[in-house]
């Protein structure tokens, strides 16, 4: 519990692109939020350096060692966007922060919910967030130079944990219904034991609807408008997840308007889950860069650590400034307002409240 | 070539629970189309028995080596749907059949065509059909009885050779771009050495544009209503392929609807993507099973073997009939037509041609 700590700290890390630029607008208004437990020193408000490419690529780390030391002092954090090298980019080849975030701070519950009022859809995904094809992720091996190999993981425990979680939710805000997904049927021994494991979980909830399909039926049945409403949580390992929630929120709008939670037992970590726009930065519009999404997962950050009221006033003024102001503040067309006048006016929105 | 060859022998393997009576259907149809060339014995239609589930069951086997054997002698096969166990299920957990038949008979490309001309679909996805994460499929490890791996394996000569499959077609089809779809910033070795294989294969086609996603954003833009008019040939490794033509298919009026073709060096395999329907079986309903779908493969099998006018008869008569008929046959309602009956005002309606 958050609030028993003498001092909660929020870490803000700016990331790539126009990271640092959109999260400052997202720290602004928890400042302005959170002003008086601040004020008392209940809770702190810190910015993070240092969470670059150039950084991450001078030490050959996902995380460099230092900015690692200066997030393990927060309790919860508020991430930009990262760059991921690939194969042809400049950088040497390290992991996705994000994904290195995820497991060194052991968030292994990926939460991405989903809702489009006048479509019936209301779905809250758990993604595992720290195996699966991602332990191992960027540690494949080149037998040969012809012949490649990936692995994937799966443990009892981390399978539990997230069914249990999945379940959890379901059973506190009174879902009737948790589907599981996995390709059990081809990947028998990992997606197979994941399966094991929900069944297990679903065993504890007689009175929750538990139900299976397979990943690749699935994303067609998020296409099928009859059926896609009975949905409600969906539980599934990291790849499936990574998928099938991409997919989730084009019907909200796109994955530029979701917001993803990691949540672990130490630690929770909130984040936009588009790109950095490198571009944007490139063409010195970085300040047209639209801070509504990280915005968004500050008001999940809100929620999460307690400040209920706050975070319902935040997404309150984010639909209402969301839908008056839409076409202006969208991805940075120069001709609409900037990141900075976005949070000022949601400010003001929440001031009248 | 099929036309220099002596005699060319189709297979038509019936598989489980409504397979073998709606393959019979398929089969009767390409019997009334190839009547000529089987009177003249330039083609044998041959009825491969034993791809059951008991059979593979008793042997313990994803393909008994009798059935193997038989198949082996021909050259195309049309397929019914087959049983894949899962756990729980009363069957030893042996591999699926297709997916063991596509690596017997080296069947290395996954052809699926998705075309929705009222919006514009018109996609042939290429999907590699014989490593990946389906290379050792059902045969991960369990470490300890609580950690579980599992394997994806990709060769460069395994990526190249669908690579040039898709650029072939696009070249000679008139298509001006192919996609690769990978999550080659996560799954770095594997799913990375399969996308230099795809841009080394797109270099040697410079009037082909070709760009690159991963699978997540992906899912998300076939949604887009505007943006997915752009794609047309996409190749990408066996898991994601899998997943992608599901939710493509369903664009189109769903899986069932779908046909797919294996495309091998050697041997060819057409079959519809949708199950077995044991519940059909049960209730005594399996006449009434809809055979349209495998009747789609029938036709895509007879374009491959260079019939292309008997295809065209075969698609336009299905076009017809599914039109007119569809609420009548769809899905074995009892009230409607059965399969043989379906199957026989396919034939009419060819004779009217
Ligand atoms: C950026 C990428 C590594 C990441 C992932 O694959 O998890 C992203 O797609 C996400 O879903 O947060
Ligand atoms: C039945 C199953 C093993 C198969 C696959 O995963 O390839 C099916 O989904 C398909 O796409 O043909």
């Amino acid at each position: 519990d958050y609030k028993s700590l003498d001092k909660l700290i929020i870490g803000v890390i700016g990331g790539d692109g126009i990271g640092p630029m959109i999260t400052k607008q997202a720290q602004r208004i928890m400042e302005f939020l959170l002003k008086k437990p601040v004020e008392e020193g209940k809770i702190e408000i810190r910015t993070i350096e240092g969470l670059t490419i150039e950084n991450r690529a001078a030490c050959n780390k996902a995380i460099p060692d230092d900015v690692l030391a200066e997030i393990k002092k927060c309790h919860v954090l508020l991430k930009g966007p990262t760059t991921t090298p690939q194969k042809g980019d400049p950088w040497p080849n390290i992991e996705s922060a994000n994904v290195a975030m995820r497991k060194e701070l052991d968030l292994f519950a990926n939460v991405r919910p989903v809702k489009v009022e006048e479509q019936g859809i209301d779905w809250t995904f758990f993604r595992e967030n720290t195996e699966g094809a991602y332990a191992l992720g960027s540690q494949g091996m080149n037998i040969t130079e012809d012949l490649a190999f990936d692995f994937k993981v799966i443990t009892s425990p981390g399978a539990e944990r997230i069914a249990r979680a999945a379940f959890d939710f379901a059973d506190k805000n009174g879902k009737t219904r948790v589907t599981a997904v996995t390709k059990a049927n081809v990947i028998k021994t990992t997606d197979g034991k994941f399966l094991e494991e929900c069944r297990k979980v679903a065993a504890e909830y007689p009175h929750i609807t538990f139900d299976e399909w397979y990943i690749d039926i699935m994303t067609a049945k998020l296409v099928d408008e009859k059926r896609r409403k009975d949905f409600q949580v969906v539980v599934l390992p990291n790849l499936y997840g990574d998928i099938l929630t991409d997919e989730a929120a084009e019907f909200q709008g796109g994955v530029g308007t979701a917001g993803s939670s990691n949540i672990g037992k130490r630690y929770a970590m909130f984040e936009a889950i588009h790109g950095s726009a490198p571009r944007m930065v490139r063409e010195g519009r970085a300040q047209y860069a639209d801070p509504s999404s990280v915005i968004r997962a500050a008001a999940m950050l809100l929620a999460h650590i307690g400040y209920a009221e706050e975070a319902d006033k935040l997404y309150a003024a984010l639909d209402i400034c969301g839908n008056r102001e839409r076409k202006l503040v969208m991805t940075g067309r120069d001709d609409g307002a900037t990141g900075e006048e976005f949070a000022d006016y949601i400010m003001a929105t929440i001031e009248t409240m």
